[in-house]
Formats: structure tokens, sequence, C-alpha cells
């Protein structure tokens, strides 16, 4: 499999938007890779709509540099991991070593907190579309972007080519 | 009572933060004002715990010259608020007449996307600093921020004195 | 402020009615004075509608002769409140000493466990009005009644006046 | 099937007591009865657990000449039972004719208000003990009490010997 | 009364029809039973509907041979039921001493896996029928089949001729 | 895309086990393929967890020959599904046919009422182990067994080598 040797970690918090976590977790897996969630407790945590996530280690714990990937999900979580000072250092850790990172939706408030996004090309839900040009960024309406080692989407129904571009981004 | 001839518009979209919705609208009701319930459709909207909230009249109806201020309150509801094209107008009517606006804790993000930030010193919700300094204010850590006619909070324990600032400034 | 030396108990149960419990809470706060929650146990409670209350000082340990009024919120929660004797005691102690009592909507069946209504004219929930009645009370369908040292009120849109009362009367 | 013969009204409403409701329902069906549950609309409510109830009559359509014996549900319901004319009429009229009358929990609501309990022995959930003794009644605390044609118990654990009672004096 | 001498043990989990659970427990303690709630933990299981469940003691602990009959309840409580080792060797225990069994609903999937159906006729919610037929047992759509000591039911409002013939089985 | 000129149908009911439906819908779309949702009403459902999913079209109105693969989500849908006999006809179409069907967890409920599984080599949520091997179908414990045009697949984190297998399947 293409991503056997690679290690994604993805962000979990309250109100993660369920399909935006898991789709690229298990689809990413099918590729090979070994993905972790992180968080700041070690517990379940509930998505917007329901559906449960086991943490597998807290963002105290966890070294960002044996991660290839970083996953954010979009839902209400955004809100609260942008106020952890160990989700912005690991954010920026992955964007100075220009390694993947996968936002959708709400997700872009953390890399807005994370201050990564000047003349970076993005899309995100249109609700956030004026923090994304107010942090920098430009917008765009489009089901994908890849810009550099940034990867975003808007919503859930443009999950597939999202994680399609991770992946490939990931394999290259 | 000293706000018996004011009248007052407060937005209203689903999971509003229940407090931060209703303490203003009933305090200021005390002070005499006619407080109305402004919402995208005519119906029953539910707050982020569950208080129930019935709209008096939708953003197409509603004509803001009516009104002598407007409030913005917080939880999820201003990110759907700030997609609404009538909502970013009225908002914008607000701060051109120089009329007072009050926001907490989220409610930031409606002013952001009206852009009438620039420049204007306010508090929040530590959440959204980012995106509110992004946006071009000055945002400073107190339980209530008043820079001409817009008043900010930053959270449901702050409610006392951000109501008593609005009210203040409507009665002078 | 009018209330910076007053110090305000308020009774606090499962399923209390969101706004009946902060709205007093929070506007007596604006007029300075110190407002403490005390319920069976020390933990979160939720109201009715789901906002959370956390608890300052539990039934047993509270001593009501430092406080110079007493709240009683409405929802279910005055229907488990009646049944402990801390709450009976407490309730006869500030009607003793003439001290303040606010009721509102259902909070009525605790001055009724209290056996404190005889020749008191009140109002209430129209759904209570016969317990009322039964128990010596003159009822009558008002928004606030203040008789005496006893205020009470409806329902939540009469909250404005009935906290003004409150207020009002503790400033005397 | 002794009670083959015999028609029997219950009122629901929004929060009825789930077990309260369903099981005399269900045990005087066993015996033969015909049981209809009556209501303010005709729609299915839902227990304060949860358990669906179908409505088959409504309030206005109801004769209650037609039936031998009255069921009061606990729960919340009896809160706004209490206050529809047509319930307290409907009640009225099973005391009048000495037809049997169950009550359980906090039914006792909607029999003091139909001022039914001047002189009767009763037991109820200790909760409205107060406002039963203040309606008339002389208050015991037995799992089931019966005084001539009304029946009356504490809680669910009672259901038992309560429906019992109930099902014994209509096949009298 | 007609079982005061008998003992009925009653399986419990998650998501048991409420009053396929209920029903039975207080009707069989009505006829002098005494009813013990078994489950896999001794904690307070929840209904499908809501309705709390208090565990009186637990799989591993409890001795069959000490019960008279036993009740197995429907929703979606037997899926998990049917997959733990004590679940199977009780329901064994009651097949191979010709004790009474009752099932309604979803319950046959507990028998199913007990693998005690061969040649018995039963009936169950039409959803199991052919779950049923495929273990062996000749399936009929009839509110109750007693077949030897398997009495089976399909739905709640079949609850009251079911448990009429529980309990007259367990009376001969 | 390997499956963009396929077809694919998959079958919705209220209590979908939310990954279960999802994450295949998606993943295929991914490789190319249009899916459908098929359910009885044209609705909104809610899976077991909450996550919505908009019906295409209707039992009643779909043609099975227009579809190269059919899904069936486990949860507790396929109770209810089962019960359908346009549900019946639809999976033995893709039998017949000799058309990719792909069953997880307790989707397997489909294909036994479709009578289906003689002799065919499956795997499922051991919860329904029994139910399979009585329906003549030879169970194994792994994560994805393919016999022929049949794949089933055990819970959840099984879904990646799940899907692969389906799309691998549609590619030939």
């Amino acid at each position: 499999m293409r991503l056997s040797n690679k290690k994604v970690l993805a962000f979990v918090e309250e109100d993660f938007e369920d399909l935006e976590l898991w789709y690229p977790v298990l689809r990413l897996q099918e590729d090979g890779a070994e993905v972790t969630l992180v968080a700041k407790e070690s517990k379940t945590y509930t998505g917007k709509y329901g559906v449960p996530a086991d943490v597998d280690v807290t963002l105290s714990e966890v070294d960002p540099s044996d991660y290839d990937a970083l996953l954010v999900p979009g839902g209400w979580a955004p809100d609260k991991l942008r106020r952890y000072p160990e989700v912005i250092d690991i954010t920026r850790h992955f964007d100075e070593k220009k390694k993947v990172i996968g936002q959708i939706c709400h997700a872009g408030w953390v890399l807005i907190s994370a201050d990564i996004l000047q003349g970076v090309k993005v899309t995100s839900t249109p609700g956030i579309k004026d923090d994304m040009t107010n942090a920098g960024a430009e917008w765009v309406d489009e089901a994908v972007i890849e810009d550099g080692h940034i990867i975003s989407s808007r919503r859930p129904p443009d999950l597939p080519p999202y994680v399609k571009a991770i992946s490939d981004k990931l394999a290259d």
C-alpha cells in the first residue's frame, strides 16, 4: 500500500464534524497510513451529530516530528482547538517542515490562529471566508484547493476529492 | 422608564447562546425598550442549550431605520447570521448611523463580515480574538468595551455590566 | 451600586426554569448584589431546557442569616426543593425575619410547603393557582405582586418587572 | 373476563409518567376492559422518559357518561391537565356519579383543581402531600388507598396493588 | 396470591423495550411473584425510550436454579444479550428444566442463540420471523403462542394476554 | 476514474450505522461511481448516532436493473429494511444477476430474509452470527470476506478493506 510507511495525526475536540473526522481517517488507513487521534484529554469525544471518537494520545504527549501529515476536521471543534497553545505549536511544526496539512470546513480557524495562511490559496465553508481572507489567504470556492503542503476543502460532499488529494500528496 | 421610547432589534438564529440572547432582551424591556426578535424565518428557534425564541419579524421584512439599537447574541448563531446579505446590510446600517450595536462572545463574526471593525476597540470570547484582530480591531480582555456606538463583551458572566453599558448608552 | 452590600441566596435543583433562575441572578449582580447558588449537592445542575448552573454552597452548609434575600426559581425544581427539610427551614427563616423572598411560576410550591402563605397576596403560573389558594393565599393574575417581603410573578415574560421589584425592595 | 363490559377513560398530556399511564391501561385490558386515551389534541404524546401514546379521542369530543372509570397518570402531565376546563368537568362527572377514579403520584393535582378531595383519604407522591392536605384530603403514606370510588397510589413500584384495587372495584 | 412462592428472573440490557420489560415485571409482582432483574453489570440500564431499570444481580452472580421462570424483553437488548455465554447458559438451564420462558418481540434472538427453538411453535415481531424459522421454529402470527414451557408474543399491545399466559402457566 | 461508469444503490432506513452508510458512499464516489440512496420514503433519515441522509429515490420508484452494485449498511436499519417486499426483491435481483452486494455488521439480516446466503461464506457482527449460520451461510471472523459477488464485513474499523474490496470487484 502506497502509504504504508506514513504516519498521520488528526486533531479531535468535542463537536467535530463526524464525517470530516472519520472519512479521512478511514480512507488514509485504506492506503496503509497509521492514523493517530490526538486531543486535549484521553477520553471519548463526541461529534456534532453523535459519532464517538476514542483518543490515542494527548496534546501534551504527542511529538509532531513523528508524523508525516496533519488532519484538522471541521464542526465546532476548531473553535476550541485554536485556543490550545499545543495545537498552535503542532500546526506550525507541520507548516515549517512543509508536511501535509489537510483542513476542511471550519478547520481554517486553527490555521488562522497558527498564523500560517499569509498568501496561501485556500477554500473552506463560506461561513469563515472573511476570517480566512482577513488572515491573508486567497479564498476560492472550489471543492479542493492544494497550495503547496496545505490542502483545503469546503464541506462533507467534497470529502472524496479532498482525501484523494491528501493521499496523492502523501504518496509523492 | 428611561428607554420607553426606544426600539431595539435582536438577531436570532439556531444555537444562539441562550442567556446572551435573553438577558439583554429582558433587561432592556425592564428599562422600557421595545425589543424585536428578527431572523431568517418566522418560526421558533432553539438556543444552544435548548431555550426557545419566537421570532417577531423576518430579515426580509424588517426596516432597520425603525430601530435605535442592534443586539447580536453569541453561541453558534453568528456563524450562520454572517452569511445572510440582509444581516450584513442591517449591521452596516446601524454602524453608518452610529446607532448602538451590542455584541457578545462569538457575535463578533457578524461584525467582521460586515467589515465595520477597522480601528475599533473590542473584546469577545478569546476563541475569536485572532479573527477580530485580523479584521482590524484592537482586542482587549475586559468584561465590557465601549468604543463609540459599538459595545462588546466576552461571555455570560459579563452580561450584567454589558447590558448596563448598552442601556446607559441608549439612554443618553 | 445600590445593592453592593447585599447578599442574595438562590435555590437550585434539576429542571429549574432556565431564565427564571438566571435572569434574577445576573440582574441583581448588575445592581451590585452578591448572589449565591445553593442546592442539595455540590455539582452542576441542568435547567429544564439545558442551561447549566454550578452550585456555590450546599443546603447543609449554608447559613441563611448571612443573606438579605431568597430567590426561588420555577420549572420542576420546586417539586423537589419542597421535600427537603433544609429548604423549608431556610424559607421560613427569610419569612420570619421579613427578608425579601422572590418566587416565580411554580416556585410557590416551596412557599406552600413552608406554610408561609396564609393571608398573603400572590401570583404564580395559573397551573398552581388552586394550590396557592388552598394554602391560604389570595391569588391574583398580575405580572408582579408585592405583599410585604414576598414578591411573586407568573412566568418568564414577567421577569423584567419582577426583578425590578425585588431590587427596589432590597435597596430600600 | 370480569371487566369485559367496562369502559375506562385515561387522561394523557405531554410528560406523563410512562409506566403510570401504560401499566394500568394494559392491565385493565387484560381483564377485558376497553380503555380509551383522551387528550387535548389528536396526536402522539410523549411520556416523561419517551414512551409514545396515541390519543383515541379529544377532550372536546369525549362523553364521560360512556365510561365506567377514569385514570389519571402522574409525571408532569397533571400540571397541564388541571388547567383545562374539560378535564375539570370530566373529573367532576366521575366523582358525582361515584364512578371509579384512579390517581397516582402527581395525578392528585387534577383532583385538587376539580375540588373533589374534601374529606377524602388519599395517598400520592410525598411531593404534593401539602397540596393534597390543603385541598381537604386526609393524606397517608401507603401503597394504595381506597376511599369510596377514589383509589390513589404513590409511585411506579406501587402499580401492582394500585391497579388490582381498581380492577377489583370495577368488577364489583 | 397465586404466585407468592414463585421467583422470576428478567434479563436486562441497554435499549430494552420499556413496556416489554416493565409490564411483565409489575404484573407478575401483582400475583405475588418475586422478580429479579439480572444484567451484565450492576448499574442502571436505560430502555429504548428512556425508562430506567436498576439491576438486582449480575449475570455472573445469579444462580438460575433459584428461579421458576425467565423473562426476555424485546427492543435492541436481545442483540447484546445473545452474545454473553452466561445468558446462553441461563436460558438453556430454563429450557432443560422445562421452566417457563417468556419471550416477546425481538427476544427470540436470545433463544435462537441458545439453540432451543428446534420444533417449537412461536411468534415474535415479524422482523425476526425469518431468523426464528431458520432456527427451526414454527412461526405463527398470533398475539400469544404457548408451546410447552415457551411462551411467546409479538409486541407491546399483546402484553395483556402474553403475561396472563405466563402467570397462568406459573400458577399451574 | 475506474468506476466512472458504475452506478451503485445504497439502502437507507432510520438508525443506519452512520459510518457504515457514509464511508462506502463517499469512497465509491471518489472512484467515480454514482451512488444513489434509496429508502421507503422521500425524506431525511437519521443515523443511529445522528448523521442525516437525504434520500434520492424511493423503493417503489427505483429500477434495480439500472445499478451495478448494492450497499446494505448496518445499525438497526436492516431490522426494518428486511420487512419491505421491495427490499427483498431488489436484493434478489442483485443476487440473481451476480452483481456486487456489499453488507456490513447487521446488514446480513436483509440477505437472510432475501434467502440468498445458502452456502455463501460470510462475516458480520458476531451478534448475528447464529442467524447467518442458520440461514445456511458459512460464517468466519475476518475483516472482509468475498465470496463471488457477495462481500461482507464486520464493523466500522473494517471499513477500509471492506470498501476497497467492493471497489476492486466493481472495477474488474
